[in-house]
This record gives structure tokens, C-alpha cells and sequence, in this order.
């Protein structure tokens, strides 16, 4: 009954089977191993982007680092949600990779922007002149960090408000797959066909290891990239460790079966809480991961029960076990039915 | 015959065999995994340091950078020689991590400081108060980077100078296994003991596929440098998989083991290369790194016979068959007596 | 009929003369010149703080950025409103000097933090233990950015909860003396006695050429800020220059003569704009700065006739003259009665 | 008998009239002043550069560490000698303005680098792939630290290198009157047909209070430079005082009558320290600063005598009167006659 994040869940056992495939002999270090021109040509493909620069790097939070130092001056602000992983979850690590940068917070509806917040908080910056930050790039979250998921069109409307004003547009994908999944179109159109520039596509949460890759669709970044990858400390010499991983990830769909194994748990969790008497959705669960509410009692039990989860804004300790506290659960490749089912019936005691 | 680094080389199967182990079931993430415990322990007890704060990333590079920033101000200066991996070949991460630290290049022998040559230079910074850098830490690596090892009467002496100024001191053991191997000495010896305050302790050249301990004697960086591992994307959301390498290379000395073989297979490569005629030593080997010339004939022969390594600080093209290049060559625990022994016939030609 | 800020008027021929009186023969460079130590002292004396650390500086922005980045760690947040000046108006300097620390905006009235606002704002970080940034030093600026000024009460009020927290507090005081005029009290009483650790002493606004002290109430600060002030290139090497203007600032009270100078000038516009009909306030007028709303029409003819000011968040341009747009007056220490009068007249009409 | 430094010196009469005539009613602030246009108009002029991007700061770590920042990425080095200002006497300012690119030091003789030495030195860089920092600007000082002078030819020669490399070239002209007065030629001359592509025109060392303008000769760099300028807090609010200033120095050949002055006086102490017995030059002396070697017992007279000036790498206290100590001597506008008469008549003894 592990729902406490995707990255608590084991690896694939493909990917562990293609590292031990990679691991024959000798291979050229740094990104020079021929398993990361096979990854480079398979993204290119997937993405319909025979042109994008493509590069592998182990951890979500320094793809989107490296991604927005890459598109950010150190005097510019970039415009996120304040529910953004980059803003509450990464130690400062976009200001200290971009310099200084700052994040403005745009005003979300369930985690996502709108096009007017982004507009309005777009057009409030450089009306300073020099004084002021300057306006940088746009980061999206798909899945967002509530589970919410941008349609296409939505996408595309935010990123038409940053074309407006000539911003670049990033697109953290930690959960890519599972909002392709859900989304049920291509890469190419939840990315650059509908304006985005640079992608973190995650591949850690969904049954890698630690694997991430990094596209802009304009391969003008790619040798600045390079070397902030490389000053970041993130240019693995064992290269082929990464490339195998990825690989193995795009081999047969398997990135899309596991999201849509871990989309259909979120989804059986939530038709399970919804019948519970007393159980609240608080955000639509449209991916893999559900924020509901239920009452300490049974998070109690659950906890006793050795469920893993975080009890998001409340606290389990109290008094009152029938006051309603929120929970963040979150499925993932690995979650068995059984799991879900366990976890309904202790919540129904 | 791959002689270009001991990156290029396959993880030891000991390793790969341990994250398939580590992959069963859910685990807490982000170091909270019970396997970085067991990490923490062993390193703990290898180095008679029960207070030492331990801690895992994937690269040389985030050990080194990561560790001297704890070490270091921006407005100091680290000491190290102009041979160091720090200055010569991290893209300037120390200076990104450290926020604009300077590195004072001390002049070497055989790629090693004297104690001299340290103190000199340490004494002529901070001769202009607030104008110049201030006194920072000392950065040492062994092996060293031109493959001499620095022996633990010269390690204390260095830090001894370091220790008159008040400085901290650092060693970049990316070879820590090899140079330990060669001194026949404790890890206590060659570092707490011989008066070094941090260890990068590398894994990734000597049979994992990615992974490195930073170790801090004195337990009280150990907040601030968890804190610089996230903020500089470095810390694995599943951790167990960085835990697992180095649990399994610490696993019965499998990693002296492995430093035994490549330090063994080197000093078969000196043995034969001495007795070629027209071969010469620029430093003598100590670990398992050799750099030596012969002939631009032979080297030709070596590279049409698909031999892998550098051709250091010269040019493979050019006219004069009968010049001698500068060869870098490195062994690690995969190399076999056979490379070696094809790799000496062909310079025999 | 300049109200378009206070760093548009003149300096005080009171400090122009006193720079004149410095420049007599040689004088030792980089804050070792006699009249620092004249300086140090009686700001020292001034504050009833004789351990203070006292530094001067020719920009308020380097004043708050420097103190700001002497109390941060780039892995914190520092706490601020969305009104407050190192947010809107520094282009990224407090990030920058950080190296890369994140501010948090905390919900304000009347462009001041409450302690509810801020405990709250607090409370939010260091809840996601190492992944988010952890609570970095509280700034509040007297007299606001909108003109209004905190109590001494307030004042404490906000540094307890501060305190509660075991975190460090700054005052941004370009408009010190403007505040300290309205509230009666004295430095010490609206500084450290209140709780303050670090001021920014601003001189520039009120009557300076360009000179501003930075005040450590706890020495301990001292060495890292001088430092950091060299390496941020703010140490001046003709630094008598700016201790004369600081010096004569603080000389027989003329830093308080031309606050209430600017108070008494913007209590008249205030006094005068309240009995023009169709002329609204938006903040009480409690120091040197009104902002206040009228017609279209008036503000037009304001401007053909020469008037500077601010229109802060509407736009001139536009059809309806009835309209009531909102500007932004700043006194200062030159503002004539006349002046006042005649901005008056032409509100009118 | 101050030669201690040229920032010692008092400011000239005329700088300080003409802050006192700009200090007139208001002026936009900000670099918005009236006075500003004629400053960049005038440099313009001065330069044959009608093109060029001009600003003011106050400090000449400010100008330097600005434009080095503006012309040079983080992953990159900048090449200088090891004697240059940006590298002994700015405390990694320009690291810290880089956000972290290293400095290469350049082998030198007489403080000048050599086509040769930085041919060797920017070869050297660049050969190691993403490993090693990339090629970044090459900054030049004349009058360099130790007092001798790049000759036109000579700094052409030096940015033919540069321009092989593709690279930009910056002059620290701290002392720029003073080399152009030794040299006899045009500002155009010394800089953009010179190949410069960027110059820190210093003001402050040669009769300013505080006063240095950045100069680059392609206007591409503009914005980027005025967002640093403010995000380095070194833009002035009363910014009519650095361009009156600026303005009043350029008026009527001041500027080059003032190094002219500070140039003979110097040449009058070279004449006469060579005519002691005793005596020694260490560089030729050929703008404002000598090197010379003398006895200890005429040092120590000198000192009680009040004389100021620094022993440069030896040490007052000490034994052997006869002993030869190295002094640093610097001349500036306000050195008279007598100053140097008295001081030689010491040293005879």
C-alpha cells in the first residue's frame, strides 16, 4: 500500500535488464556511447523533431534546471505556478542554476494556469524598466503537481500568451507518460505542436531508475546545454548507464503501458473512494495521482495498517477522529490491484 | 585494449547484481532507503569515524564541487595544482558551486604539491586584506592526476601546512581504492588521520556504474550539505539504487580487490613497456595509470589496431615516424593480462 | 513641481560643502580614511549601539542586497512583501548577491506585513524538509513602499514572530529618517530595540548624493561583510567621499531637519488634496509619500504644466476625462510650499 | 609624500565645482539626467565611436567586473596576466559577476603579456572538449599593475591573437590617461582600431571622487549591460553626480593634463632615484608608477619622515640596514615638486 510518491516504487525489471545488457565491455564515456545515438535518434522520432537536441541526465530537478538556466538571463523572472515542483520542491536549485533568477507565481485554477493569470502576470512585469526583473521563459507542469492535467488546447492557449510576448516556454514532464496517457495524443502534440521549446521528459517516476532527458525543439541550445550540464555536474562518465535506461523505457511503448497501468490504479482508487460515504475528492484525478479527503479515524487505521502516504495539508495528530484530513496518493507502474483494494477497505474500516 | 579511462570500463557484476537485489518492493526515497543507512555505517566503520556525516551522489564531479563548496566562501581561494580535475576538467563547477570561489594553482612535482610549494603559495594570498581572495581550503587528489601517489607522511605534511593556516582540507579520492592499494595503508591513514577533512570517495572508476561518497570528518557540514545536494539537483529520488552500488562495492573488499587487479595490470604495462626499446617513463606509475612515449610508428600501428587511449600532450599526425608521443594509459578491474600483452606487441611492432 | 521621487531632488549644499571640506590633501583609501571612523562612531552613538558594525555604501540597493546576503544562505527564502523594493525594484540584485536565495512575498495591507501574514508565511516553508528552501531572514522597509509606516510596535510585533523561528531580521531604511520623523522615536527604539538585526541607512533619498549605512548590530557580521561589499565592487577607494556626505547628513540633526522638511511638504499636498472634490486617497499620507486618485482631465493638464510624478497603475491615455487615475507623489527635502501650492491650483483647475 | 596610491590623491577643484553646478533643481535619476546624454556624446566624440554603448559607474572593480560579465559566459575563463587587478585586487569580483568563469593567468613579462605567452595560454584551453572551460575574453591593463605600458602595436598584437580565437578583449583602463599621455596617441588609437572591444575608461584614479565609465564599441552588449549594471546595485538614483563628474574631466582636456602631470612627476622621481647610489628600477618606469629598490635604513627613515608608500614584496622589519627593499611609488595630479624633492633627499639621507 505504497502511495507516497511514484519514486518510492521499484524499477522496471526491463530497465535493470538493459543496464546489464550495456554493461558488456568497453564504451566510449561522457555521452559518446553508442546507446545514447540510438536514444537521441528514438526521441527525435517519437517527437516527430528530426532536429531536436536531446540529453540524458539522472535526476528531474536537474533537468528542469539546466533546461531554464539554458532559456533564462539571470535578470529575467520565470513564470510558473505556485504549485510548481521548481518553486516548492527543488531547493532553489532554478534560481542557483540560473544565476539568481527570479519565479514569478501565476495564479492557478487546480495547479494550472490560466491564459489570463499568465497574461496578467506576464504584462505586471517590465513595467519597471531596468529596475524590475525582466520577463522570462514559462514553465508548464504536466501532470501538474495536483494531479491535474493540462488538455492540448490548454497548452497551446498558454503558450499563444507567451509567444505574445516572445517568452520561451518550458514544459516540466516528470510525469510525461501519464499525461500523454490521459491526454491520448502524440508527443509531438503536447509539446511543440502546441508551443512548447524545451522539455524535462521523466522517465524516473515511471519505472527508470534515474532517467531523464531533455529536448529543445531548437537545437540552437544544444552546445550552451552541454556545458551547463557538464558545470552542473551532471555529465555522467558512465554514459551508457543512462542511455540504456531510456531505451529500454521507449523500447515497445513500454513508458506508455506503465503510465496507463498507473493512471488505471489512480483511476480504480478513485471510483473506490467515491462510493465511501464521507471521502471527498479535491481535485479531479485525471493521471496517477488522487487528493481526496477522509477521517482521522481511518487515516489512522491506515497508517497502523502500514499504508505509505502523506497527509498533505492537515495534521494527522488531533482530537476529533471524524474531522476530514487530505491525503496525496499517488500510483505508479507497480500498483497491483490487490493495493488499491486494501487500501479501500481499511478507509471503510 | 582500452586504455583511455577507467570510465570506459563495465561496472563489476557484483554491482550490477545488487541493484537488482535493491529493486524489490517500494522504498523510502531521497537517502531515506535503509540500504544508505547500512551505507552510512560501513563507511563509518571502514574509516574508525562512528561521527562521520556520509553522503551519496553519482558523479566525481557533484562529490568534488559539492564538498568544497561546503568548504569554501566565494570570496576565497582553493588551493590545488594546475593538474587537478578540479581546475582542469570540471567546467568550472567548483566555481559555479562555490558562488565565484578562485583556484590558486600550486606548483607540482609529478603532479603532487610540496609542502614548499603549498605554503608559499597559501602565504601569498591574503597579503591585501579585503582586495585579494581570502585562504581557502586545500584540494589534494590520490591518485593524482598524472597517476604518482602522494604517501601518507606527504599527505599529513601538506595538511599540516594547511592546519598552520587554519584551512580546511579536501582530497579527491576518485582513485581512493587505487592509491590505497599502492600505500598499503588503513582509510583512516590516508585521510582523518593524515588530517583531511573531507573525502570525495569515488566508486564510478573502479567498478560501479555511477556512485561516490562524500565524507565530512567533523559532522557539523552535514545539514548544509544535504542542502547544497538538493539545491544542486544531486540528490536521487530512488536513492536505493546510488545505496546498493556502494553497499555491494564495499561487500567483502570487493573494491580493494578490483583496485588490486588494475594497479596489478598497470604495473604488468610498466614492466613491459620498460623493456621496449625507445619507450620512456615521464612519471613513474604507482597506481593504475602509466604516461609514457614512443614512437609516432607505433602509435599508428597501436590506433589501426583499434587500441583506445590518449595521445596526451601531442599531435598523432605529423611526419616523423621516429618521434615520440605521450601516451596516457589506464588500467582499471577489467583489463586483462591479455590487453596488456597485445597492447605491448603491437608497440613492439 | 517634482513629486517623482525623492532621488530626483538636489543634495544638501550642507553635504556638497562637506565634500568640499574633505578634499583637502591625501587621505588613506577603502574605509581607512579618518572621517569613516567619525562616521562609525557616531552611528554608533546615534543607535545606543556601540559594538555595531557600520559600513557605508553609494546605492540603497547595494546597501539592502549586501546585508541580505550576509544574513541568507542561497538555499533560504527571505521573507518580504509583494510591495517591498528588493522585490519590484532591484532587478534580481538581492538573488544575485545570494547566490541565489528565493523571496517570499508575504500577504500585506497597506504595503505592510501583519504578524498573522507573516507567521503564516513562515509556517509554509520548512515543511517539506530538505526539498524546499528553508526560512531565510525577515526584511520589512520603514517607511513603505506606499507610503505607510510601521509602529515601534509593529515593528516588534513582526520581529518576534521572526524570532520565533530563531531568524534574522532586516530593516530596508532608504526612507529611514522620513520614518523615524513620523513616528517620535528613536533610532535605537525603532531598530534593535524592536528587534531589528541588520539596517539599510538610507541617506540618498533625503538630501545625500549618493551614501547609505549598513548597520550590523552584532558584530560578528563584520568581516564577511566587508567581503562581501569588496567583491561586490561596492568598496570606494576615494571612500572620504562618502563618509563626508554621512558625516554631514548626521551633523546637528540635519538628517531629521530635512525629514520633517518632506513629512511637513507631503502633510500639506495631503491636506490640500482632501478638500479638492473628487480627490481620493489610497493610502493615509504618514511620511514623505501620498498616493491619491483624480480625473483624467486634471492629471492632464498637471502634466502639460510640467508637473513629474508617477501614474501608477492607470494609464493617462485614454478617452473618458472623468476618469480617476491614481498617482504616486514623493516630497523631499527641497519641496517649497509654493511648489505644493501651484500642484494644487492645477487639480483644481 | 604620499605615493601610496592615486586613489590617495584628493579630487580636482573642478570635478567638485561641477558637482556643485549640477546640483541644480531636479534631474531625472537614474542615468535619465540631462547630463548623461553630453557625457555619452562627448566619449563618443572622444573615441571617433559614434556607435558606442557608454555608462557610468562609480568604482573600477564595477566597470571591470561588468563588462567582463557582459562579454563572458560562466563555462568560460578569461584570459589575463598574473599581476592583473581583476585577479589580485577585486576579490573574485569578476568571478562573482560571471557567476563563476575562471581566470586564466597569462605568463607575463613586466606585467605585459606577449602574443606568444597568450597564443600558448588560449591554445591550451578549449582541448579538452566539455571537460574544460571554454575560450572567454582576454583582458589587458595599460598602464598595468607594476607601471609599464602596452604600446598600440603592442595591444594589436595581442587582440590579433584574440581575434584568431574568435574572442572578445577588454582594457582595464584604470590609468587610462596615464598610458595614453605616455603614449602620445588618440583614444581611438589605444582601443577600437587597437582591436578593444571594451574599455573600463577609469576617472577616479586621475582627479574623480568616483567616477568610471564602460565603453563598448559594439552597442549590442547595451541592454544586457544596463540589466547587470542594476542587478549589480550599481546604477545611481542622483546619477547626474557621476556624469557631471565624467563630463567635467573630459572638459577641456583636464583628463590628459592632470596624467600628464602625474606622469613628470613621476619621471622626476625616476631621475632622481637613479642618480642614487644605491638604488634600483625594477620596471622602467614609464606612466605614474615606480618599482625601486633601496636600502632599509632609508625606508625606515622615510617612515618616520611620514612618507607613504608601499613596501611591495619585502619586509620593513628586519636586520640588515643595507638590505634592498622594493617599494611601489605612485604619482598623481596633486604630486608636486616638492613632494618629490623632500622624498629623494630622504632616501639620500
Amino acid at each position: 500500500m505504497f502511495f507516497a510518491s511514484d519514486n518510492t516504487g521499484p524499477a522496471h525489471p526491463d530497465i535493470l535488464a538493459a543496464l546489464t545488457a550495456a554493461n558488456d565491455g568497453y564504451a566510449m564515456p561522457y555521452g559518446a556511447d553508442d546507446l545514447n545515438a540510438q536514444v537521441t535518434a528514438r526521441i527525435r522520432d517519437l517527437f516527430e523533431a528530426p532536429e531536436a537536441a536531446v540529453y540524458l541526465v539522472a535526476t528531474g530537478t536537474a533537468a528542469n534546471s539546466l533546461a531554464l538556466a539554458t532559456l533564462a538571463q539571470p535578470f529575467e523572472t520565470i513564470f510558473c505556478t505556485g504549485e510548481a515542483h521548481i518553486h516548492e520542491d527543488e531547493c532553489n536549485a532554478p534560481e542557483f542554476y540560473s544565476g539568481g533568477a527570479k519565479l514569478t507565481l501565476v495564479p492557478s485554477v487546480d495547479a494550472k494556469m490560466t491564459p489570463d493569470s499568465l497574461r496578467t502576470s506576464i504584462a505586471k512585469e517590465e513595467t519597471r524598466g531596468v529596475h524590475g526583473p525582466q520577463r522570462g521563459p514559462v514553465s508548464l507542469t504536466n501532470v501538474t503537481e495536483r494531479g491535474t492535467v493540462y488538455s492540448v488546447a490548454q497548452i497551446a492557449a498558454l503558450t499563444s500568451v507567451a509567444k505574445d510576448y516572445g517568452l520561451a516556454t518550458h514544459l516540466d514532464g516528470a510525469r510525461f507518460a501519464n499525461a500523454l496517457v490521459a491526454l491520448g495524443c502524440s508527443p509531438a502534440d503536447m509539446t511543440w505542436k502546441a508551443g512548447i521549446d524545451a522539455v524535462s521528459f521523466g522517465g524516473t517516476k515511471n519505472g527508470c531508475m534515474g532517467a531523464e532527458a531533455v529536448i529543445f525543439f531548437d537545437p540552437k541550445h544544444a552546445w550552451e546545454f552541454e556545458l551547463r550540464r557538464k558545470r552542473g555536474a551532471h555529465l555522467f562518465s558512465k554514459h551508457r548507464f543512462l542511455s540504456a535506461q531510456m531505451l529500454a523505457y521507449l523500447e515497445d511503448n513500454l513508458w506508455l503501458d506503465l503510465a496507463a497501468h498507473a493512471n488505471a490504479a489512480n483511476a480504480r482508487l478513485a471510483r473506490g473512494l467515491k462510493q465511501i460515504d464521507g471521502t471527498s475528492y479535491i481535485y479531479e484525478p485525471e493521471a496517477n495521482i488522487s487528493f481526496a479527503r477522509w477521517s482521522r479515524r481511518a487515516h489512522q487505521t491506515l497508517h497502523k495498517a502500514g499504508a505509505a502516504y502523506y497527509v498533505w495539508n492537515d495534521d494527522l495528530a488531533g482530537d476529533d477522529p471524524d474531522e476530514a484530513l487530505e491525503a496525496r496518493l499517488v500510483t505508479n507502474w507497480a500498483t497491483t490491484d490487490e493495493n488499491v483494494d486494501q487500501f479501500l477497505s481499511l478507509i471503510r474500516g
